[in-house]
């Protein structure tokens, strides 16, 4: 199967090199960015065997031979790529979020669901081996009936304050992932959230107008509770937990760490930290999101994440914002 | 120093047991419970040493010889007996809570301040090694500045249906506790409390007025968020743990286990779960506490849980409880 | 029951004091040290419910009221003190190891088994929650048919250099609790002992005519292995794991330590180190062994660790001695 | 820099994977096996980017173009090839063990001293991050002089009865690389091996001439001691641990384990086993391994495993070889 990437970014060369090592049954054909440099088309055409590169995201949509395309763009058009995507017929992969603005993000979804294409989110989390492992379980029901969530999720530092500006603030940029997490552990979809949060790290966030530290408390239809903290800065790295909460037990997962030495002097008894960086911590998720998709595309098999699931924590990190605002619990209705 | 005790029931028995024990500088006098029988007072007298039982509070309160009471009755008597035994000029241990009237709390601790003598609160949780571990490391400074506070309380079972009744609900009989440990771990005084709950566990729990399972986020003077949650039933045993998130790392413990032992085989790699016994869970504790007790009257030092300490918990309940009723949050002055 | 304790050393005053708290159907009437001075009369008077102390060990012996003896004096003197309780018909508790010499050992097995009194060892770790798991697990057969048992005992700090000199060696005084723990793991008798040994700590320990590091492989009955690794000095504290491995599973324990925090800060995550102290890593197993020895004699029931048990290990420390000297394996046969 | 590779069995294939994904720097051109078939040169010429293949090594011995030979092959041929590459000016990396045969070792590690090329052996557990990361801290002074090494090193499963006839025994197939570990992790010589074994798995091992499972105990020049266990057959799967005790602490690391997912349900507390494939276990090891001999061919820098850290190893098991049929210990000198 030939693909095409619209942006070569981090996230796009990434799933470029990954394809190239790890997807056999995919050749990336043409990488598309309005920034392509030489830098980045040696790295693509050396490293990752794509055949040519544009700044023309025309080059790809226009292009038969090419079957999927993988939007890697900025969040501002991830929503027209979708729709332009679409109507050439073309199934997508596209990064978190759709869009902020969620008529935009149920126009993505209705132009591929009427095109007939597979749309998947690049939800990566979900399948990373820590967190799927929860999954698995939670799933097998050997927790039984799911009570509660637990979802910690820490930065290594802050963003700049420019990306703060215009990121959408922490519901929509960084716990977006969380609330996707708790809806794939519970099983059952969001009534109410109630958020707090605080600046705590860097007054300079405060001005920009979010916060850097969050913690939200969710209703699921079900009566489970789930809990989501987040902190911009936790300065021994990338801090990403699951616990499930059931009638039959609980289960979680830690941290990864870079390897499992131990070390005992007079003084304590110590380990190393787990990675300050997300692409150390997520290396496998991020190929693996893309080994289903190709599966799914070439097999005829139905994403896993597919533009609901996009939808959803949307229209969370809505309901999020407004609580944090108006400081009382929001229904999901009041957003929608 | 002689001492007396107020109520032979189970804690009553364990402090009396373990100051037979481990708390050489004070003799136990007089056990005094209305429903004494020959069975405790057989335990008292051969086990714990104690000279002498009644049914008679009154002969605990008017013996001179007595320096300390320990009061161990049922919630409903506590701050009658500490009004007592101030007046008597005794020294004072009283079992959580004070009580549920925010006013007969501060009559009780108004009472020991103008009387002169030393009242301590029995949150032994504070006393825990794993807690106190927590706390020596905030404490510290090795975190930083507080940000977060998360902190897991579940019981192995729900309390009898008669129990929920009566007991003033899961934020006054159970997350009381953690209300303490929260401030205790925070350094800084609660100023608004937002409760969400559900009946997961069992339906009568829902039909005696409370819930079964229960999540509370604070906001600190500080801006610092904890988080707390509740289970009335973990079928994996008593699960009590802390994480103290900070500006310069992140601190947690986990809980007790019976021993170290790791079993591998075919199947899996397994460990002992938890404690299911409160008993087992905070052995050390109790201990502690009632040393550092018999430490502070024998010594005149301060006790470390003072009557203020026992106050603010019961506002940070009735706030919790107005929350859950309301569906909002709540200031700590709206329940003063 | 009345017991007597000949020896107020260290450990005379760890069982006198945990009798006292612990094992309520033990009056300790008498103990008996040739050193006895007034602030260990105090200690055991006040602290431990001694009624009476003495210099004469015949007042526990020709004391017929007294039905147990708890033989706590110096090694030298074990096997005399256990034939003369054995003739007085009194049960016996003997601190390890018996004696140095096997004739000796033998001679106060045949007492105690002549006067048909019990006759317990010292062997306190076969009574510690971490290596009664292990053992626990072994006896299930859940791990299998024993393969190969792995014994790490490592000390904070080494002895005296006195003590060095008429220890016997580190196989005599050091070792012989592995010994022990290997035959009460293997369920199987050692065949075999192959020694090591190097002074790498301190050369006066070689200058005294021992090693400060040793290890020791054994062969067994059932073609099993164990491997002992012994250190006299372990910064990091009282290092005491074993591991066994089977046909069905693999087995181990963890040390102790004194709380379960785990601090994560920019640098690294660290905990606790394990004790340093024996009294602190085996403060519950000195109470079950003598809690057990109490039920034994008061119930009339097998002790666990008896007269035979006593005699093995001092055979595996004279083979591995004559091992370590002639560099070749030693059959225990040799040895007998 | 163009590379050739001679034996394409598992491992051959595995290292023409990694390179195509993970070394930019090598061109592999041919990959030569006299057993070449369809399916591997698809795989070969598809996944891993070769350019040829043949059933000739000579195909790739006399190739001009080919600067650096990977030698995959069965092990009685390695030293014949090291010779020849040698001869032809190509730089080598050889799959351990060079030989059994301590003379061809010599005669191979002289070709490539002679021809001044490198010469790296496959010792891929030096490159694993957990082996690494202890060694890594023994190195850094951490735990200060090296005391004691403990390995722990046990397969799955056994192999083939066919195999274990021809393998040259457990010390030679097996615990060669545990040798290797041990004096990487020393830091100093080996000078004398005594080996214990037994059959305990398979009695068709015993009839083959060999042991199943094998204790050694070696003594280094430094006096330190260091302890290896194997066994053919571990239930859980791959089990590969190390520890080192020093003056100043104790290192050890723990297995991989495929996720860190902790599940605490009413009956205990588990997680997932160790891997129980190699290739998953070691499959960072297999890249290091080959990404620092193209950095070293390409950069002209030392390799750091090189033909003397081939034939310690060799010397090693023979020892223990001929220490275990006499049942004394062996220095290695009897065996040079």
């Amino acid at each position: 199967m030939k693909a095409g990437i619209i942006g070569a970014g981090r996230i796009g060369r990434v799933h470029a090199q990954n394809i190239a090592r790890f997807v056999p049954e995919v050749d990336i054909k043409t990488v598309a960015d309005p920034y392509m440099n030489e830098e980045t088309e040696k790295f693509l055409k050396t490293t990752c065997n794509v055949a040519q590169v544009t700044k023309d995201a025309g080059d790809v949509l226009k292009d038969v031979e090419i079957e999927a395309v993988l939007i890697c763009s900025s969040t501002d058009t991830h929503s027209k790529y979708i729709i332009d995507a679409a109507k050439a017929g073309k199934h997508i992969f596209c990064e978190k979020p759709i869009d902020y603005d969620l008529a935009k993000v149920h126009e993505a979804i209705a132009a591929a669901e009427t095109a007939g294409v597979k749309l998947q989110i690049g939800f990566c989390r979900r399948f990373d081996h820590n967190h799927r492992g929860v999954y698995d379980i939670v799933k097998s029901g050997k927790i039984g009936k799911v009570h509660m969530i637990k979802i910690s999720s820490r930065d290594p530092e802050p963003p700049s304050i420019d990306y703060v500006k215009v990121s959408g603030g922490i519901f929509y940029d960084m716990m977006i992932h969380d609330f996707d997490m708790a809806r794939f552990l519970a099983g059952s979809e969001v009534t109410e959230v109630m958020a707090n949060g605080s600046v705590l790290i860097d007054s300079a966030i405060g001005e920009a107008g979010d916060v850097d530290t969050a913690v939200v408390v969710m209703k699921f239809e079900n009566d489970a509770i789930a809990i989501i903290d987040n902190s911009r800065k936790a300065v021994y790295g990338y801090d990403q937990r699951v616990e499930v909460f059931g009638s039959e037990g609980c289960v979680k997962n830690e941290n990864d760490v870079p390897n499992t030495v131990i070390l005992s002097d007079a003084d304590k008894t110590s380990c190393e930290n787990t990675y300050k960086i997300m692409w150390d911590r997520y290396t496998q998720a991020f190929v693996s999101e893309i080994q289903e998709f190709a599966d799914a595309v070439v097999n005829d098999k139905d994403v896993s994440v597919n533009g609901m699931d996009g939808l959803y924590p949307v229209e969370m990190a809505a309901a999020a914002t407004k609580s944090l605002k108006e400081g009382r619990p929001v229904k999901i209705e009041e957003v929608k």
